[in-house]
């Protein structure tokens, strides 16, 4: 669509111009043609004022499993392994496509209203998944969590590259999925890793994440998770890992070298007490270093907003350093690092001439932003999802004046509720 | 006024009946009436469905500064001495009373909006705060934060004293405030513990925030603050002492023994990498810990919603444990703990008949808060202060439908403009 914004503040998360005042942004079918001065000749389908709000890059999730929405609030203040096998592993004994369907749905809507264009999942039914990043209008990159997958499993794997890899635009793309350590033989890791290197993709794992999944990894393998997964050369700049909460200093070590990116998931990983990564010291050492919510089973929600005042927060309150995740770093976690992560370095993260254009524009004229002032402070500190007046992505108006645009939310809400009724109640 | 909720899911944080489904509330004048069947000979002023809401009590910020909202998202990602010494003290030294009276307005619509009804604030020029407060229609405790009074100042506490405690129906009481051990030398702290009990009203102080306080309070007086303050007298069930981050075994022993109120203020202590208190540690012994968000200056925002969040995950994520700080313990904190801490036990904090009428509806009928599910994991984990639908105080209706009533939003936000622009720029 071509679109002009006008009076706009726009952060770019470019460090030559981070941000600009009173100007104006361009886009021209799903890319952004120029920001700057006003175009006389561009003829535009949509013009939006954005005087008293900030337009900046959407925020790329790095780590979610969206369908688990239909376990909302399920399962509280309990660890993780609880979590997982008194509350969710039975509850999603019973769970359909369909409900996978409705609960990537309504996480994507969720999404959209509180600023997220990209998310990198990790669950199962993924063809619902990508159903629902298609019919949405977000950007997608799937990942299959499997846990010991059979040869059958594998082949579909092949077979979702072959359906979505690349489709809806070049908005949705796969990535090898491998659960974690504590869910896969060796034997299958080494199928995952072979499946990675003959689709050409990464691989998306949870690596240490709690203590007890390093103790156990050691005691099975000798080795932690992420140190076993090196052995077995899973590891490269294409590999997504979440969570690294409890990583020993040569697997600190390992993730620099190899590259990968590592996913910091602050609210999970501390609603399951888990601990929390030490992201800063990684990004200090080299790391790429993105954010993500988990899934909103254990968050209780998508925002991203929320995601970044939490990692600053926390940093600095347990490392006792004020400048630990500062505003800036914790944004470029969001946007920029986010996009290296997912291989769209120079197509995603920043707004620049010629990137893609997933932007969201956000409202700041509101008594939690007054007064106007820091402007990256305030995005991390004082905003909040539902701040969020509009979203873009792949140049196509989803959301605008907080309002979804052709999604039923009662709908939604009301098929959630079903879901959980019958799985759970 | 007569208020009639119906159609109402209430929390009323009463361990007997903690949840009410489908149920009415009344307010009769400024007290609740009752909360159950429906009342035929109740004539009702107004009627509020509360379908797909939840109704519960208002919420108490123990600690705060409100008119510092006139320096929000300033001196970000600094300690908390640098961001005294070279941000806030500086830009504090050319605020006029007309700058507080705006500052105070803009905080309270802020927490009116996000379901604050009560709070406890320390500041100066506290003439002005009382002023907004009773214009706007918040319950409010007022403290001047005393550094070193002199004769004047604390014979103008007497007089605000008789010009404010217990007026406004009410709804503004004082204290006296003390700033902290690190800003009045020995003889101040006992004048002020002298005007205490003079006005028979409890002692609201900065206490063992960061570490170089308990350090300097050492080399000054021997002794770290809580324990020093002991000595002098100032502690007492009245006693409500912010942060208590950095406490010795033996001002743990003390600050249970003289059954002092202690605030937790997770976001601003964590942002100014002061650490944060042990809250779960002190509740277990005995301790009422109630919750703040200190002042929009360094959280930054007034969001006691955001506060209860980040209390509950930072504390599991610290002390690696899912049960720390749950979901029932800081809506308690937030709520009856708060009530306590300002000698309202039995009034306010929880909805029950001959309590005071200060409550809100929180909407439930949004992408966050399907499938409905555990009421206060949801309140806990996925609401957030924007999700507050209805604010009514000592049974007034101040906010209703996302909307505030009487209070000229727009002014207040080009007022706070142009006092930052003036102050700071």
């Amino acid at each position: 669509m071509n679109i002009w914004i006008k009076n706009a503040t726009v952060l770019t998360m470019d460090d030559k111009q981070m941000i600009l005042e009173n100007t104006n942004l361009y886009v021209e079918g799903n890319r952004i043609l120029h920001i700057g001065e006003e175009l006389r000749d561009f003829v535009a389908e949509k013009v939006i004022d954005a005087n008293k709000k900030v337009v900046m890059p959407g925020l790329i999730n790095c780590h979610t499993h969206i369908a688990m929405s239909v376990f909302r609030n399920y399962g509280n203040d309990v660890g993780l392994e609880t979590w997982l096998q008194d509350y969710i592993w039975p509850a999603e004994s019973n769970l359909t496509p369909e409900d996978v369907r409705i609960g990537s749905e309504v996480s994507i809507a969720e999404m959209i209203e509180s600023g997220t264009t990209t998310f990198v999942d990790m669950y199962y039914y993924m063809d619902e998944v990508a159903k629902a990043s298609e019919k949405m209008g977000i950007r997608a990159v799937l990942t299959r969590g499997m846990t010991n997958p059979t040869k059958e499993i594998l082949e579909g794997e092949r077979e979702f590259y072959r359906n979505w890899h690349g489709k809806a635009n070049g908005r949705i793309e796969m990535m090898v999925g491998s659960h974690s350590v504590y869910t896969n033989n060796k034997e299958s890791l080494i199928k995952e890793r072979d499946l990675a290197d003959e689709l050409k993709v990464g691989i998306h794992i949870h690596l240490n994440e709690s203590q007890s999944e390093v103790e156990n990894s050691i005691k099975d393998h000798k080795l932690a998770p992420l140190e076993f997964v090196d052995t077995l050369g899973m590891l490269n700049k294409k590999t997504i890992a979440a969570h690294c909460v409890w990583l020993s200093d040569r697997e600190k070590e390992i993730a620099i070298e190899r590259q990968i990116n590592m996913v910091h998931n602050p609210a999970s990983n501390m609603k399951l007490a888990s601990g929390f990564m030490e992201a800063q010291k990684m990004i200090n050492a080299g790391a790429n270093v993105c954010l993500g919510t988990d899934g909103s089973a254990s968050n209780n929600v998508l925002d991203m907003f929320e995601e970044m005042k939490l990692a600053s927060l926390i940093a600095k309150g347990r490392y006792l350093d004020p400048q630990n995740l500062d505003a800036k770093t914790v944004l470029k976690m969001a946007t920029v690092n986010g996009a290296k992560a997912i291989g769209k370095e120079g197509q995603l993260g920043k707004l620049k001439e010629g990137y893609l254009a997933d932007l969201i524009i956000i409202d700041f004229d509101n008594l939690r932003h007054v007064p106007n002032n820091d402007i990256m402070a305030a995005l991390v500190y004082s905003t909040n999802g539902f701040d969020v007046n509009t979203t873009i992505i792949d140049g196509n108006v989803l959301y605008e004046n907080n309002e979804h645009i052709g999604v039923d939310v009662e709908l939604l809400k009301e098929e959630v509720n079903n879901i959980f009724n019958r799985l759970v109640r």
